[in-house]
Formats: C-alpha cells, structure tokens, sequence
C-alpha cells in the first residue's frame, strides 16, 4: 500500500489531533520530567536567549524555557493541537514571550534565527515516525552557530531477551484439550506464524527478560548528524549472556542525552531513558522475534549487525534489518517494521 | 469513507486471519463453556442429526457437535483460518463426522438440509460486524421445517452509568499544573470534544458504575426473525437510579439463549450473558457518552428510545440512535457508532 505523500502527511498529523496521544505524552513522567529538569538546568544558555520548539504540540516544553527565561520561544507545530497551545500560552500569560506558529517548520518563517532548539522528536525504537528530519533541517537553517540542541545525543542499545508472553500464546493452544476436550494442538504452527512475523512489537519487557547487559548499537551527535546519514543507521552488537534461557527475541530501545547546563550535578548530562532496566516510558521497547530461538548459558556469545532505514513505501516508517548469531550457530537474518 | 462492498469483504475476513482473534474467543471462558454446555445439554437433538455451524472458525463448535453425536457436521468458513479447522478435524479423528467448506455461507452448496444450526455470531453491541444476516440466510435455505438454533434468542439490555475513567482523563488536564507548574486546564474542553464523542467505546464497565438494574431494550427470536427487522432494531426502555451519582453514559449489552435441551437442569434455558453484573467476557459492554452528564438521586427516573441500525457507510458497522430523558431534564438525542 504506497499511499501518495499528502495522504500520508496528513495521516500523520491526525493522529496529533486526537487528545489521546497527548495525555499519553504529558502523563509519561520519565519524558516530561526529564524535559523540565534539562530545561531549568540549561537556564544559563536560555535565559534572555532565542529558543525554537519544534513540533511544539501542546506547547509545554514552550512554556519550560519560558520558565527557564527565554526571552523569546518560537513554538511551531504543525497540527491543529497548536491552537490548544495558543490557549495555554495565553493562560500561561506567556502571550509576550511564546509564539506560537501553525505550520511545518520546512515553511514557516521566523523573525530571526535561534540560540536553542528544543524538541520531544523521538518515535518508538528511536526513529518511528519521528521528526528528526525536521529537527536537522531547522538546524541548518535556523540556529545560530554554536547555538544549543536539546536534547544533543541519541543512543540505541540492544540485548538479547526471552520473551514469555510469545512462549505463553504459543503454548495456550496445548491448553485447550484438557479445557474443551478439544485438540488444538494444530494451531501453534499457525499461531507461531502470525505471532513471530516482521512486526516490530512495541511493548514493555520485563527486566527478568533480558538476557545480557546493554549493548550500544549506535550514536547518534544531534549536532552533527546530517538526515542523508539518517537514511541509513547501521550498528553492531556482541553481547555475553547472564545464564541459561532461550533467546527468542532481540529488544531495541533508546537514550537521549541533554547537555549538563550549568553543572550543579557535578557536569553529567541528563539521560532520558527508555531501557527496560528503568522505569517505563510510553515509548515502552521495540521487540523483535527471532524466527529460531536458540538455547544460552552463561558467556554464549549473542552478536550481530543491525541497520535501521525509512520505509519506501513511507519514508516516516522505520524498518530494522537484523543478522544475529547466537552461539555455535548459524546467523539468521530477518527484516522488521512496524504495523500501521 | 467510502469502501466498495469487496473491499470492506475482504477487511472483514482479513480480521479473522491473524491468531489474535481466536486466541480471545477461545480463552473467552463464559464464551466457550456456554456453547459447549449449550451442545452437550441438547445432545438429544443432536445425536444422528446433521448440523450446520455458519462462520466455523477455527472449528471448536463443530467439534463439540461431534461430541454430542452429531452424525454430519457442515463447518461453513469463509476465511483462511478454514485450513486449520481442517487440521484441528483431523487430529480429533472427526474427518469421517465433520466437513469443512470453505466460502460464504451464501453461495456454497451442502448437499442435504440440516437439523441443528449453531453459531457464535454475536458481534460488538451484538449487531456490529455481525455475521447474523449470515445465519438467518443459512437458516431460510438450510434448516429443515421445526430444526434448532443454537442460540436461539438474543436480547438487548441497557443502564445508566457513571464512568469513572472518562471523568479522571478529562481531569487529569487539572492536575498538571501541580505537577510541573504549567496550567494546561484550557485543554479539558479539547479533551471532552475528543473523548465525549459519538464512537461506542467497547470497553469493561466496573460493576460499582452501573445506576440501575437492566433494563431490557429488545429481544430477537431467531427462529423468527428476519434479515428485513434487522435493518431497524427499535426499543425503548425506562429505569429508576439506585442513588446519588452523575449519569454520564448509557451501557449496552446483550445475552443469548440456548434451549433448554433434556432438561436436566429443570428445564432452565443457558444464558451466554454478557452483562456487567457477570463475569467478562472478550465482548465487554458497549459505552455511549451522553453530552450533558446529568446528577440523579435515588428512584430518578432515566428512559428513552433506542435504534440501533447498520451504518450506511458499511453494512457490517452498527450505529446506535438514542433518545434520552433524566429525571426532569430536556431530552437528549446522539448518534454512535463504532471507529474502524
């Protein structure tokens, strides 16, 4: 289904339309807490400054530089939830300091250029969806040099996990004969077919899941980064296992990193993190099934090359392709997206 | 949105596909032991008699059948999942007893009439994406003069709710601004324009939110009934509050019937209730938020209209008319129906 790029924009930004999407956002304490602390913590570099939030949605960020004493934030969104924002800013009685304008930030025109950019861009496995695309390309055209991105870091991890859920659904149709009295024991083949296929599975793991420590897969300097590089993030993987277990999937998630500010943490930057080893965000993780499940003990050796690139049937769609080799044994490749 | 009627076909059987959907019908306990109890109770009626089971699935009522002596059994299926109700046949050894006919029910051929139709054809609210036009089809070219349905009533209930959920989110837009120091308050009206809107919302209700006791709305005799009286299904109900509350939805629900069989259990017809009294199953109850959300106090009394008909958009989605007045508040009127 290759839909023509108006419809596909204008898909894309109805699913900003409905409240849903932002209470999921603003209620996800991980992101918007951690979004306020970078903010106030950079307050040095924005007070009296420029900022342009992009993608601005309801505007909130906005209104943490203006708390932060941005003499001047340029919130631009897109979708019809920026006339949301206009009544928040006005009840904000940040009227004089945040502006907010409807429209792409490809388009819109601002007074000046900026010292800051903030922006909440990232999609599910990092790159889903996202705006990245539209971040860099305000960067280039709109901040200043030397001027501010936040967040300035991206990072994606892998491990290999054993996902029970998978394990359960598989198994519930052995279930059914001494339930029903019934054999269904022929629908596993099935199920396993519709259960493990290339979807990308946007869920929460569970930490007793995970099967090895972080592996960093890729780094992406928000910088430096241009978005011909982001046509095609390749990173590799070499992880030891905890213990014996069956690795059945691969788990992806990311960080996002913020600049120290002024350093009253002792200079350490402020990660935004989606690892299932802390606490959940709405992004939740990206799981991959793996078509063969293959036994682990402690020290098997799980490695592999993973490469992350748009969809081209939608170029907002990411798709991960994955060789992996567990062990002994043979690599197995397999190409995952994410369902509409 | 317009879909052509092969294009909505082939939606509706995409769906029953994917294993999901059977997993939750066959896990479905109240959905699966009823049917089950209903057939091994009628097993008088059965036994040597030739069945057809309309929208087969993934095979489990036609085995059942079997079980209680059925000498045919004919498994209609128009989708895919038919392969492996042909598998589940056979590794149950009931090749002999049970054929499976893959296609719609309105256009195969079976080469006998039959003496007992079964099927689980209730959709959400009862009537959305249906297949009861199907079974009513079956049972005018089919079912020999006097032969059973299984169920063979089915019966339209409704209550005034308070619901707790819709309330919290609209709220949720107060709590911001002590969480993180912005007032996000003017987003409540954007909230209840996106939640309080005309989608039936299929979801649990909490039994502690019910307001009344049921009321009945409409009762279908499907020995009796017709494809035409489908079209507009028409009801009106009036109940008394149990107490102080804001009544801010209506929630819809149904039961079947199945005959009483060889009487074992006094001659009780078994009820597959979907009510919010009784345990859940995968149907929930259907929610309509009403826009003015009205105080009652006990003994207030809430009635109105009901009309439930198919979307002329696609035959296959229900929309529900509702006409209601509480206590001495001017009458309300909306329209819902269920989002793709």
């Amino acid at each position: 289904r290759k839909l023509d790029k108006n419809v596909q924009e204008n898909l894309y930004f109805d699913s900003y339309s409905d409240v849903t999407i932002h209470e999921e956002m603003i209620a996800d304490h991980v992101r918007t807490n951690t979004y306020r602390t970078a903010i106030l913590r950079n307050s040095d570099a924005i007070r009296d400054r420029v900022v342009l939030d992009v993608g601005a949605g309801t505007g909130v960020l906005s209104v943490f530089c203006a708390q932060a004493g941005a003499r001047k934030v340029y919130a631009v969104e897109a979708c019809s939830i920026a006339e949301q924002a206009v009544k928040i800013v006005r009840q904000n009685k940040m009227d004089d300091r945040i502006e907010v304008i409807r429209g792409a930030v490809e388009t819109v025109e601002l007074p000046e250029r900026v010292d800051v950019i903030v922006s909440e861009w990232m999609g599910y496995a990092l790159l889903h969806e996202s705006m990245l695309n539209s971040v860099l390309f305000a960067r280039d055209k709109w901040l200043k040099p030397g001027g501010l991105m936040l967040p300035c870091k991206a990072e994606l991890y892998i491990s290999p996990i054993n996902d029970l859920v998978v394990e359960d659904r598989l198994n519930f149709w052995r279930t059914v004969k001494d339930q029903y009295g019934v054999d269904m024991s022929p629908m596993c083949d099935f199920a396993k077919g519709c259960i493990v296929n290339g979807d990308i599975a946007v869920t929460l793991v569970t930490v007793e899941d995970v099967l090895s420590h972080p592996c960093k897969l890729a780094e992406l300097d928000l910088h430096a980064v241009t978005t011909e590089q982001l046509r095609s993030v390749r990173g590799s993987f070499a992880c030891e296992c905890f213990g014996a277990a069956a690795v059945n999937a691969l788990c992806v998630w990311f960080t996002v990193s913020f600049p120290c500010g002024d350093g009253e943490e002792g200079g350490r930057p402020l990660v935004l993190s989606t690892s299932p080893f802390k606490p959940e965000t709405h992004w939740k993780q990206a799981v991959l099934y793996l078509d063969a499940p293959r036994d682990v003990v402690q020290d098997t050796r799980v490695a592999g090359e993973v490469h992350l690139y748009p969809s081209e049937e939608s170029a907002r769609h990411v798709c991960i392709h994955v060789e992996c080799a567990i062990g002994e044994h043979k690599k197995q490749c397999k190409t995952f997206s994410i369902p509409d």
